[in-house]
Protein backbone atom coordinates (compact mmCIF):
# COMPACT_ATOMS: atom_id res chain seq x y z
CA UNK A 1 0.00 0.00 0.00
CA UNK A 2 1.12 3.14 -0.86
CA UNK A 3 2.04 6.00 2.24
CA UNK A 4 -0.65 8.27 1.43
CA UNK A 5 -2.99 5.63 0.67
CA UNK A 6 -6.03 6.98 2.94
CA UNK A 7 -6.85 4.01 5.04
CA UNK A 8 -10.67 3.77 6.60
CA UNK A 9 -11.42 0.60 8.78
CA UNK A 10 -15.07 -0.10 9.71
CA UNK A 11 -15.99 -1.38 12.94
CA UNK A 12 -19.89 -3.08 13.62
CA UNK A 13 -21.34 -1.47 17.14
CA UNK A 14 -21.69 -5.35 18.22
CA UNK A 15 -17.97 -5.42 18.60
CA UNK A 16 -18.30 -5.72 22.13
CA UNK A 17 -21.39 -7.96 22.54
CA UNK A 18 -19.81 -10.84 24.22
CA UNK A 19 -18.22 -9.09 26.37
CA UNK A 20 -19.81 -7.29 29.63
CA UNK A 21 -16.66 -7.29 32.16
CA UNK A 22 -16.15 -3.60 31.85
CA UNK A 23 -12.53 -3.75 32.16
CA UNK A 24 -12.67 -6.39 29.26
CA UNK A 25 -14.83 -4.34 27.29
CA UNK A 26 -12.17 -1.43 27.53
CA UNK A 27 -9.33 -3.88 27.28
CA UNK A 28 -10.36 -5.37 24.27
CA UNK A 29 -10.92 -1.98 22.71
CA UNK A 30 -7.45 -1.65 23.56
CA UNK A 31 -6.73 -4.46 21.41
CA UNK A 32 -8.19 -2.63 18.44
CA UNK A 33 -7.09 0.74 19.11
CA UNK A 34 -3.38 -0.54 19.49
CA UNK A 35 -3.95 -2.28 15.83
CA UNK A 36 -4.82 0.58 13.95
CA UNK A 37 -1.87 2.71 15.45
CA UNK A 38 0.83 -0.44 14.67
CA UNK A 39 -0.67 -0.36 10.82
CA UNK A 40 -1.31 3.40 10.45
CA UNK A 41 -4.94 3.66 9.97
CA UNK A 42 -6.73 7.04 9.41
CA UNK A 43 -9.89 6.84 10.37
CA UNK A 44 -12.10 4.18 12.25
CA UNK A 45 -15.38 4.25 12.14
CA UNK A 46 -17.54 2.91 14.45
CA UNK A 47 -21.32 1.81 12.53
CA UNK A 48 -24.85 0.22 13.26
CA UNK A 49 -24.93 -3.49 12.90
CA UNK A 50 -28.19 -3.84 11.08
CA UNK A 51 -28.09 -7.96 11.89
CA UNK A 52 -28.60 -7.33 15.42
CA UNK A 53 -32.27 -7.28 16.45
CA UNK A 54 -32.48 -5.91 19.97
CA UNK A 55 -33.72 -2.81 19.53
CA UNK A 56 -34.44 -2.42 23.24
CA UNK A 57 -30.66 -2.52 23.16
CA UNK A 58 -28.78 1.07 22.56
CA UNK A 59 -25.53 -0.44 20.35
CA UNK A 60 -22.12 0.17 22.05
CA UNK A 61 -21.11 2.59 19.11
CA UNK A 62 -20.81 5.83 21.34
CA UNK A 63 -18.73 3.95 24.07
CA UNK A 64 -16.12 2.00 21.56
CA UNK A 65 -15.51 5.46 20.09
CA UNK A 66 -14.89 6.75 23.53
CA UNK A 67 -12.21 4.47 24.38
CA UNK A 68 -10.80 5.20 20.71
CA UNK A 69 -10.58 8.71 20.94
CA UNK A 70 -9.61 8.65 24.41
CA UNK A 71 -6.31 6.31 22.97
CA UNK A 72 -5.39 8.57 20.17
CA UNK A 73 -5.13 11.75 22.59
CA UNK A 74 -1.70 12.57 23.94
CA UNK A 75 -1.87 11.81 27.56
CA UNK A 76 -0.77 15.29 28.25
CA UNK A 77 -4.28 16.21 27.04
CA UNK A 78 -6.73 13.32 28.34
CA UNK A 79 -7.25 15.31 31.51
CA UNK A 80 -8.09 18.51 30.07
CA UNK A 81 -9.48 17.14 27.29
CA UNK A 82 -11.53 14.16 27.82
CA UNK A 83 -14.68 14.67 30.39
CA UNK A 84 -14.80 12.04 33.57
CA UNK A 85 -17.68 9.96 32.69
CA UNK A 86 -18.19 5.99 34.97
CA UNK A 87 -18.11 4.37 31.48
CA UNK A 88 -14.43 5.36 31.03
CA UNK A 89 -13.11 4.36 34.84
CA UNK A 90 -10.85 1.49 33.16
CA UNK A 91 -8.85 3.61 30.69
CA UNK A 92 -6.00 3.31 32.89
CA UNK A 93 -5.64 -0.26 31.62
CA UNK A 94 -5.27 0.61 27.91
CA UNK A 95 -1.67 0.09 26.31
CA UNK A 96 -0.06 3.20 24.97
CA UNK A 97 0.41 3.60 20.84
CA UNK A 98 4.17 5.41 21.38
CA UNK A 99 3.23 7.18 17.86
CA UNK A 100 4.62 10.19 17.28
CA UNK A 101 2.24 12.52 17.59
CA UNK A 102 2.28 11.09 21.45
CA UNK A 103 5.71 12.87 22.49
CA UNK A 104 7.09 11.36 25.57
CA UNK A 105 9.42 14.52 26.00
CA UNK A 106 8.23 17.78 27.36
CA UNK A 107 11.08 19.62 25.93
CA UNK A 108 10.19 21.46 22.69
CA UNK A 109 11.75 21.40 19.78
CA UNK A 110 11.84 23.67 16.69
CA UNK A 111 10.07 22.58 13.85
CA UNK A 112 8.00 19.90 15.88
CA UNK A 113 4.30 18.97 15.41
CA UNK A 114 2.73 18.34 18.61
CA UNK A 115 -1.00 18.15 19.12
CA UNK A 116 -2.22 21.02 21.28
CA UNK A 117 -5.16 22.42 23.28
CA UNK A 118 -6.66 25.42 23.11
CA UNK A 119 -7.07 26.97 26.72
CA UNK A 120 -8.02 30.26 26.04
CA UNK A 121 -8.27 33.10 23.57
CA UNK A 122 -7.50 36.57 23.67
CA UNK A 123 -7.53 39.41 21.19
CA UNK A 124 -4.36 38.41 19.28
CA UNK A 125 -4.45 34.67 19.32
CA UNK A 126 -5.13 31.58 21.48
CA UNK A 127 -2.86 30.34 24.02
CA UNK A 128 -2.66 26.75 23.80
CA UNK A 129 -1.13 23.42 26.40
CA UNK A 130 1.09 21.26 23.74
CA UNK A 131 2.32 19.46 26.69
CA UNK A 132 5.33 21.53 27.65
CA UNK A 133 6.26 23.56 30.78
CA UNK A 134 4.46 26.97 29.71
CA UNK A 135 1.45 27.82 27.27
CA UNK A 136 2.10 28.05 24.22
CA UNK A 137 0.60 30.76 21.77
CA UNK A 138 -1.07 30.78 18.36
CA UNK A 139 -1.65 34.17 16.47
CA UNK A 140 -5.09 33.10 15.37
CA UNK A 141 -8.36 32.95 16.50
CA UNK A 142 -9.38 29.20 17.33
CA UNK A 143 -12.16 28.11 18.95
CA UNK A 144 -11.37 27.00 22.72
CA UNK A 145 -11.21 23.42 24.25
CA UNK A 146 -10.64 21.90 21.17
CA UNK A 147 -7.52 19.85 20.06
CA UNK A 148 -5.88 21.07 17.02
CA UNK A 149 -2.47 19.91 15.15
CA UNK A 150 0.38 22.48 15.45
CA UNK A 151 3.99 23.13 14.77
CA UNK A 152 6.27 25.08 16.92
CA UNK A 153 7.39 27.90 14.96
CA UNK A 154 9.22 29.90 17.35
CA UNK A 155 11.24 29.18 20.52
CA UNK A 156 12.55 30.94 23.21
CA UNK A 157 12.75 31.30 27.22
CA UNK A 158 10.02 34.02 27.10
CA UNK A 159 7.50 32.22 24.67
CA UNK A 160 6.97 29.23 22.35
CA UNK A 161 4.91 30.36 19.02
CA UNK A 162 2.77 27.74 17.14
CA UNK A 163 0.89 27.66 14.36
CA UNK A 164 -1.76 25.29 13.14
CA UNK A 165 -0.46 22.59 10.80
CA UNK A 166 -0.08 18.76 10.87
CA UNK A 167 2.96 16.48 9.41
CA UNK A 168 1.83 15.04 6.39
CA UNK A 169 4.56 12.13 5.97
CA UNK A 170 4.79 11.04 9.79
CA UNK A 171 1.72 9.05 10.75
CA UNK A 172 -0.76 11.37 13.14
CA UNK A 173 -3.20 9.27 14.65
CA UNK A 174 -6.24 7.85 13.64
CA UNK A 175 -9.71 9.98 13.65
CA UNK A 176 -12.79 8.42 15.42
CA UNK A 177 -16.52 8.59 14.05
CA UNK A 178 -19.19 6.99 16.09
CA UNK A 179 -21.92 7.33 13.22
CA UNK A 180 -25.69 5.24 14.36
CA UNK A 181 -26.21 4.60 11.21
CA UNK A 182 -26.04 1.22 9.13
CA UNK A 183 -22.78 0.59 6.89
CA UNK A 184 -23.95 2.24 3.63
CA UNK A 185 -24.83 4.97 5.04
CA UNK A 186 -21.64 5.45 7.19
CA UNK A 187 -19.30 4.42 3.98
CA UNK A 188 -20.55 7.68 2.18
CA UNK A 189 -19.34 10.14 4.94
CA UNK A 190 -15.96 8.63 3.85
CA UNK A 191 -16.72 7.32 0.30
CA UNK A 192 -13.86 5.61 -0.57
CA UNK A 193 -12.66 4.22 -4.10
CA UNK A 194 -12.51 0.88 -2.98
CA UNK A 195 -14.52 -0.93 -0.41
CA UNK A 196 -12.82 -3.94 1.03
CA UNK A 197 -15.27 -6.67 2.61
CA UNK A 198 -14.01 -9.51 4.71
CA UNK A 199 -15.83 -12.37 5.06
CA UNK A 200 -14.98 -16.33 5.14
CA UNK A 201 -17.57 -16.79 2.11
CA UNK A 202 -15.23 -15.13 -0.24
CA UNK A 203 -12.42 -16.01 -1.99
CA UNK A 204 -9.43 -16.60 0.17
CA UNK A 205 -6.85 -13.82 -0.10
CA UNK A 206 -3.88 -15.89 -1.42
CA UNK A 207 -6.18 -16.93 -4.86
CA UNK A 208 -6.81 -13.05 -5.63
CA UNK A 209 -3.48 -11.42 -4.40
CA UNK A 210 -2.49 -9.95 -7.31
CA UNK A 211 -5.83 -8.40 -8.53
CA UNK A 212 -6.38 -7.28 -5.40
CA UNK A 213 -2.99 -5.39 -5.04
CA UNK A 214 -3.26 -3.61 -8.14
CA UNK A 215 -6.65 -2.64 -6.93
CA UNK A 216 -5.12 -1.31 -3.96
CA UNK A 217 -2.46 0.26 -5.72
CA UNK A 218 -4.79 2.36 -8.23
CA UNK A 219 -6.87 3.62 -4.77
CA UNK A 220 -6.54 7.02 -3.00
CA UNK A 221 -8.74 6.17 -0.34
CA UNK A 222 -9.56 2.65 0.76
CA UNK A 223 -12.02 0.97 3.40
CA UNK A 224 -12.01 -2.58 4.72
CA UNK A 225 -14.96 -3.13 6.37
CA UNK A 226 -15.56 -5.93 9.31
CA UNK A 227 -18.16 -7.90 10.64
CA UNK A 228 -19.83 -8.49 14.37
CA UNK A 229 -19.31 -11.48 16.18
CA UNK A 230 -22.46 -12.95 15.04
CA UNK A 231 -23.18 -12.96 11.80
CA UNK A 232 -21.01 -11.41 8.17
CA UNK A 233 -21.89 -8.02 7.21
CA UNK A 234 -25.72 -8.34 6.13
CA UNK A 235 -26.04 -5.18 4.05
CA UNK A 236 -24.98 -5.84 0.33
CA UNK A 237 -22.69 -3.26 -1.09
CA UNK A 238 -22.53 -4.06 -4.51
CA UNK A 239 -24.50 -1.79 -6.44
CA UNK A 240 -22.82 1.41 -4.84
CA UNK A 241 -19.31 0.58 -4.46
CA UNK A 242 -16.51 -0.82 -6.40
CA UNK A 243 -16.30 -3.48 -3.69
CA UNK A 244 -13.99 -6.94 -3.53
CA UNK A 245 -14.60 -9.20 -0.97
CA UNK A 246 -12.12 -11.49 0.75
CA UNK A 247 -11.10 -14.21 3.22
CA UNK A 248 -7.95 -12.94 4.96
CA UNK A 249 -7.55 -16.04 6.95
CA UNK A 250 -8.00 -19.29 4.47
CA UNK A 251 -8.37 -22.74 6.07
CA UNK A 252 -9.20 -21.14 9.73
CA UNK A 253 -8.52 -23.63 12.21
CA UNK A 254 -11.60 -22.33 14.06
CA UNK A 255 -15.62 -22.03 13.61
CA UNK A 256 -15.30 -18.35 13.99
CA UNK A 257 -12.96 -15.35 13.93
CA UNK A 258 -13.06 -12.43 16.40
CA UNK A 259 -13.13 -9.13 14.78
CA UNK A 260 -9.91 -7.59 16.74
CA UNK A 261 -8.37 -11.13 14.97
CA UNK A 262 -9.89 -10.35 11.76
CA UNK A 263 -8.85 -6.89 12.11
CA UNK A 264 -5.10 -7.65 12.94
CA UNK A 265 -4.82 -9.88 10.42
CA UNK A 266 -6.13 -8.00 7.57
CA UNK A 267 -4.13 -5.23 8.39
CA UNK A 268 -1.15 -7.42 8.41
CA UNK A 269 -1.69 -8.38 4.88
CA UNK A 270 -2.42 -4.89 3.69
CA UNK A 271 0.01 -3.48 4.81
CA UNK A 272 2.75 -5.49 2.64
CA UNK A 273 0.49 -6.00 -0.62
CA UNK B 1 2.16 -23.12 3.74
CA UNK B 2 1.23 -26.90 3.54
CA UNK B 3 -1.53 -28.83 5.62
CA UNK B 4 1.30 -31.03 7.17
CA UNK B 5 3.73 -28.61 7.81
CA UNK B 6 4.56 -28.38 11.53
CA UNK B 7 3.97 -25.26 12.89
CA UNK B 8 5.70 -24.31 16.23
CA UNK B 9 5.53 -20.42 18.06
CA UNK B 10 8.05 -19.69 20.42
CA UNK B 11 6.99 -17.31 23.22
CA UNK B 12 8.89 -15.39 26.32
CA UNK B 13 8.04 -16.25 29.44
CA UNK B 14 8.51 -12.36 30.06
CA UNK B 15 5.08 -11.94 27.27
CA UNK B 16 3.22 -10.53 30.86
CA UNK B 17 5.73 -8.59 32.08
CA UNK B 18 3.71 -5.13 31.77
CA UNK B 19 0.56 -6.61 33.03
CA UNK B 20 -0.34 -7.09 36.70
CA UNK B 21 -3.47 -7.42 36.98
CA UNK B 22 -4.45 -11.17 36.90
CA UNK B 23 -7.52 -10.72 34.44
CA UNK B 24 -5.95 -8.70 32.44
CA UNK B 25 -2.82 -11.35 32.06
CA UNK B 26 -5.40 -14.38 31.91
CA UNK B 27 -7.14 -12.24 28.75
CA UNK B 28 -3.68 -11.17 27.24
CA UNK B 29 -3.13 -15.29 26.93
CA UNK B 30 -6.57 -15.57 25.83
CA UNK B 31 -5.75 -13.40 22.79
CA UNK B 32 -2.92 -15.99 22.54
CA UNK B 33 -4.27 -18.66 22.55
CA UNK B 34 -6.75 -18.01 19.92
CA UNK B 35 -4.56 -16.56 17.59
CA UNK B 36 -2.67 -20.06 17.61
CA UNK B 37 -5.94 -21.82 16.92
CA UNK B 38 -7.09 -19.72 14.39
CA UNK B 39 -4.09 -19.99 12.46
CA UNK B 40 -2.99 -23.90 13.30
CA UNK B 41 -0.87 -23.83 15.13
CA UNK B 42 1.05 -27.27 16.59
CA UNK B 43 2.94 -26.72 19.01
CA UNK B 44 3.92 -23.71 21.36
CA UNK B 45 6.60 -23.52 23.64
CA UNK B 46 7.59 -20.93 26.46
CA UNK B 47 10.92 -20.30 26.54
CA UNK B 48 12.95 -18.11 29.18
CA UNK B 49 14.00 -14.99 27.98
CA UNK B 50 17.52 -14.29 28.58
CA UNK B 51 17.09 -10.59 28.53
CA UNK B 52 15.43 -10.08 31.16
CA UNK B 53 17.80 -9.08 34.69
CA UNK B 54 15.67 -9.66 37.11
CA UNK B 55 16.72 -13.37 38.75
CA UNK B 56 14.60 -12.71 42.20
CA UNK B 57 11.52 -12.98 40.17
CA UNK B 58 10.19 -16.29 38.38
CA UNK B 59 9.13 -16.10 35.07
CA UNK B 60 5.81 -16.29 34.18
CA UNK B 61 6.39 -19.47 32.28
CA UNK B 62 4.31 -21.93 33.69
CA UNK B 63 1.59 -19.86 34.20
CA UNK B 64 1.51 -19.05 30.70
CA UNK B 65 1.33 -22.59 29.73
CA UNK B 66 -0.97 -23.48 32.18
CA UNK B 67 -3.67 -20.96 30.40
CA UNK B 68 -2.85 -21.98 26.93
CA UNK B 69 -3.24 -25.73 27.72
CA UNK B 70 -6.58 -24.95 29.80
CA UNK B 71 -7.99 -23.41 26.49
CA UNK B 72 -6.79 -25.96 24.73
CA UNK B 73 -8.62 -28.70 27.24
CA UNK B 74 -12.26 -29.63 25.43
CA UNK B 75 -14.90 -27.95 28.05
CA UNK B 76 -16.05 -31.11 29.06
CA UNK B 77 -12.51 -32.56 30.48
CA UNK B 78 -11.62 -29.14 32.22
CA UNK B 79 -12.75 -30.13 35.88
CA UNK B 80 -11.57 -33.31 36.21
CA UNK B 81 -7.92 -32.57 34.15
CA UNK B 82 -6.48 -29.66 35.48
CA UNK B 83 -6.73 -28.78 39.36
CA UNK B 84 -7.92 -25.70 40.83
CA UNK B 85 -5.39 -23.05 41.66
CA UNK B 86 -5.85 -19.41 42.62
CA UNK B 87 -4.04 -18.24 39.99
CA UNK B 88 -6.26 -19.71 37.79
CA UNK B 89 -9.66 -17.79 39.05
CA UNK B 90 -10.25 -15.77 36.11
CA UNK B 91 -10.09 -18.72 33.53
CA UNK B 92 -14.14 -18.13 32.89
CA UNK B 93 -13.21 -15.29 30.69
CA UNK B 94 -11.47 -16.71 28.33
CA UNK B 95 -12.51 -16.98 24.67
CA UNK B 96 -14.04 -20.38 23.49
CA UNK B 97 -11.80 -22.00 20.88
CA UNK B 98 -14.57 -23.50 18.49
CA UNK B 99 -11.97 -25.73 16.87
CA UNK B 100 -12.78 -29.29 15.67
CA UNK B 101 -11.19 -30.86 18.92
CA UNK B 102 -14.42 -29.17 21.19
CA UNK B 103 -17.11 -30.52 19.98
CA UNK B 104 -20.31 -28.74 21.41
CA UNK B 105 -22.32 -31.74 21.13
CA UNK B 106 -22.96 -34.61 23.55
CA UNK B 107 -23.83 -37.16 21.06
CA UNK B 108 -21.12 -39.34 19.96
CA UNK B 109 -21.07 -40.41 16.61
CA UNK B 110 -19.79 -43.68 14.82
CA UNK B 111 -15.80 -42.71 13.27
CA UNK B 112 -15.69 -39.42 15.57
CA UNK B 113 -12.27 -38.44 16.71
CA UNK B 114 -12.76 -37.09 20.61
CA UNK B 115 -10.07 -36.13 23.22
CA UNK B 116 -11.17 -38.21 26.42
CA UNK B 117 -10.34 -38.52 30.06
CA UNK B 118 -8.89 -41.90 31.40
CA UNK B 119 -11.05 -41.91 34.26
CA UNK B 120 -10.23 -45.69 35.78
CA UNK B 121 -9.15 -49.12 34.59
CA UNK B 122 -9.48 -52.63 34.82
CA UNK B 123 -7.85 -55.88 33.38
CA UNK B 124 -9.90 -55.99 30.17
CA UNK B 125 -9.48 -51.89 29.20
CA UNK B 126 -9.69 -48.08 30.59
CA UNK B 127 -13.14 -46.16 30.92
CA UNK B 128 -12.70 -42.74 29.15
CA UNK B 129 -14.71 -39.63 29.82
CA UNK B 130 -15.38 -38.49 25.65
CA UNK B 131 -17.72 -35.82 27.03
CA UNK B 132 -21.10 -37.93 26.33
CA UNK B 133 -23.68 -39.18 28.22
CA UNK B 134 -21.88 -42.83 29.38
CA UNK B 135 -17.81 -43.31 30.16
CA UNK B 136 -16.35 -44.92 26.96
CA UNK B 137 -14.36 -47.90 27.51
CA UNK B 138 -11.46 -48.36 25.65
CA UNK B 139 -9.71 -52.25 25.46
CA UNK B 140 -6.36 -51.10 25.96
CA UNK B 141 -4.24 -50.29 29.51
CA UNK B 142 -3.81 -46.67 29.57
CA UNK B 143 -2.67 -44.56 32.36
CA UNK B 144 -5.32 -43.26 34.25
CA UNK B 145 -6.10 -39.28 35.12
CA UNK B 146 -4.32 -38.51 31.69
CA UNK B 147 -5.89 -36.51 28.61
CA UNK B 148 -5.48 -38.67 24.88
CA UNK B 149 -7.32 -39.04 21.82
CA UNK B 150 -9.94 -41.64 20.39
CA UNK B 151 -11.70 -42.91 17.83
CA UNK B 152 -15.16 -43.93 18.12
CA UNK B 153 -15.24 -47.33 17.23
CA UNK B 154 -18.05 -49.11 17.88
CA UNK B 155 -21.53 -47.16 18.79
CA UNK B 156 -24.08 -48.99 20.87
CA UNK B 157 -26.83 -48.28 23.37
CA UNK B 158 -25.18 -50.29 25.56
CA UNK B 159 -21.64 -49.33 25.01
CA UNK B 160 -19.40 -46.67 22.90
CA UNK B 161 -16.02 -48.54 22.19
CA UNK B 162 -13.16 -46.50 21.46
CA UNK B 163 -9.51 -46.44 20.64
CA UNK B 164 -6.09 -44.46 20.89
CA UNK B 165 -5.88 -42.24 17.35
CA UNK B 166 -6.09 -38.81 16.26
CA UNK B 167 -7.05 -37.18 13.24
CA UNK B 168 -4.10 -35.89 10.41
CA UNK B 169 -6.36 -34.10 8.07
CA UNK B 170 -8.33 -32.19 11.54
CA UNK B 171 -6.56 -29.56 13.11
CA UNK B 172 -6.22 -31.14 16.76
CA UNK B 173 -5.54 -27.87 18.88
CA UNK B 174 -2.28 -27.09 20.24
CA UNK B 175 0.57 -28.37 22.70
CA UNK B 176 1.85 -26.62 25.17
CA UNK B 177 5.29 -26.70 26.96
CA UNK B 178 7.08 -24.25 29.29
CA UNK B 179 11.28 -24.77 28.88
CA UNK B 180 12.43 -23.08 31.88
CA UNK B 181 15.01 -22.92 29.12
CA UNK B 182 17.32 -20.22 27.38
CA UNK B 183 15.48 -19.70 23.48
CA UNK B 184 18.22 -22.32 21.74
CA UNK B 185 17.52 -24.98 24.66
CA UNK B 186 14.06 -24.94 23.42
CA UNK B 187 13.98 -25.01 20.07
CA UNK B 188 16.06 -27.99 20.74
CA UNK B 189 13.81 -29.88 21.86
CA UNK B 190 11.51 -29.36 18.72
CA UNK B 191 14.29 -29.31 16.45
CA UNK B 192 13.03 -27.07 13.06
CA UNK B 193 14.20 -27.65 9.19
CA UNK B 194 13.65 -23.53 9.73
CA UNK B 195 13.76 -20.64 12.08
CA UNK B 196 11.50 -17.43 11.40
CA UNK B 197 12.89 -14.85 13.63
CA UNK B 198 10.66 -12.09 13.75
CA UNK B 199 12.65 -8.27 14.54
CA UNK B 200 11.75 -5.09 13.80
CA UNK B 201 16.00 -4.99 12.59
CA UNK B 202 15.16 -7.33 10.09
CA UNK B 203 14.45 -7.38 5.91
CA UNK B 204 10.68 -6.54 5.59
CA UNK B 205 8.92 -9.67 4.65
CA UNK B 206 7.74 -8.31 1.25
CA UNK B 207 11.33 -7.77 0.32
CA UNK B 208 12.28 -11.37 0.83
CA UNK B 209 8.98 -12.93 0.40
CA UNK B 210 9.51 -15.55 -2.73
CA UNK B 211 12.77 -16.24 -0.82
CA UNK B 212 10.81 -17.09 2.15
CA UNK B 213 7.88 -18.38 0.53
CA UNK B 214 10.15 -21.50 -1.23
CA UNK B 215 11.97 -21.67 2.48
CA UNK B 216 8.46 -22.32 3.94
CA UNK B 217 7.40 -24.57 1.33
CA UNK B 218 10.82 -26.51 1.63
CA UNK B 219 10.70 -27.05 5.68
CA UNK B 220 8.83 -29.99 7.03
CA UNK B 221 8.77 -28.61 10.47
CA UNK B 222 9.40 -24.31 10.91
CA UNK B 223 9.20 -22.23 14.21
CA UNK B 224 9.07 -19.05 14.54
CA UNK B 225 10.21 -17.43 17.46
CA UNK B 226 8.96 -14.12 18.92
CA UNK B 227 10.92 -11.64 21.58
CA UNK B 228 9.70 -10.01 25.02
CA UNK B 229 8.19 -6.48 25.47
CA UNK B 230 11.37 -5.35 26.21
CA UNK B 231 13.74 -6.29 24.06
CA UNK B 232 14.14 -8.45 20.45
CA UNK B 233 15.86 -11.77 20.82
CA UNK B 234 18.72 -11.63 23.05
CA UNK B 235 20.59 -14.90 21.71
CA UNK B 236 22.23 -15.53 18.44
CA UNK B 237 20.61 -18.40 16.74
CA UNK B 238 22.68 -17.84 13.78
CA UNK B 239 25.04 -20.80 14.22
CA UNK B 240 22.92 -23.58 14.98
CA UNK B 241 19.79 -23.44 12.79
CA UNK B 242 18.73 -22.50 8.85
CA UNK B 243 17.49 -19.14 10.45
CA UNK B 244 15.61 -16.32 8.64
CA UNK B 245 15.06 -13.05 10.11
CA UNK B 246 12.55 -10.92 9.25
CA UNK B 247 10.11 -7.98 9.70
CA UNK B 248 6.86 -8.91 9.67
CA UNK B 249 5.26 -5.40 10.10
CA UNK B 250 6.91 -3.15 7.85
CA UNK B 251 6.81 0.94 8.46
CA UNK B 252 5.19 0.33 11.93
CA UNK B 253 3.13 3.19 13.07
CA UNK B 254 4.15 2.75 16.81
CA UNK B 255 7.69 2.50 18.55
CA UNK B 256 7.26 -1.03 20.04
CA UNK B 257 5.07 -4.20 18.77
CA UNK B 258 3.28 -6.28 21.29
CA UNK B 259 4.12 -9.67 21.56
CA UNK B 260 0.36 -11.08 20.84
CA UNK B 261 0.38 -8.40 17.79
CA UNK B 262 3.54 -9.64 16.25
CA UNK B 263 1.89 -13.06 16.66
CA UNK B 264 -1.15 -12.54 14.80
CA UNK B 265 0.31 -10.42 11.90
CA UNK B 266 3.07 -12.90 11.52
CA UNK B 267 1.07 -16.03 11.87
CA UNK B 268 -1.96 -14.18 9.30
CA UNK B 269 1.45 -13.88 6.17
CA UNK B 270 2.47 -17.39 7.15
CA UNK B 271 -1.23 -18.51 6.28
CA UNK B 272 -0.77 -17.44 3.09
CA UNK B 273 2.54 -17.44 2.23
Amino acid sequence: MKQNTRLSVFIPDSFLAETKDLKLRTSKIGVLGRALAVFEVDDVVVYKDLTVQDEKKEGDGDFIAEVLSYMDTPQYLRKEAIPIKSELRHVGILPPLRTPHHPSSSEPKMGEYRKGFTVKRNKKGTYVDIGIDQLAFCKEQLTVKKIFSFKIEKLSKKEVIVTPDEPDDIYWGFKTLSTNKGLKNSLKLVNPDLVVETTKYADTIDSIFNELKSKVENSRSIAIVFGGPYSSIGENLESSWDLVKVNTIPNQGTATVRTEEAVISTLAIFNIL
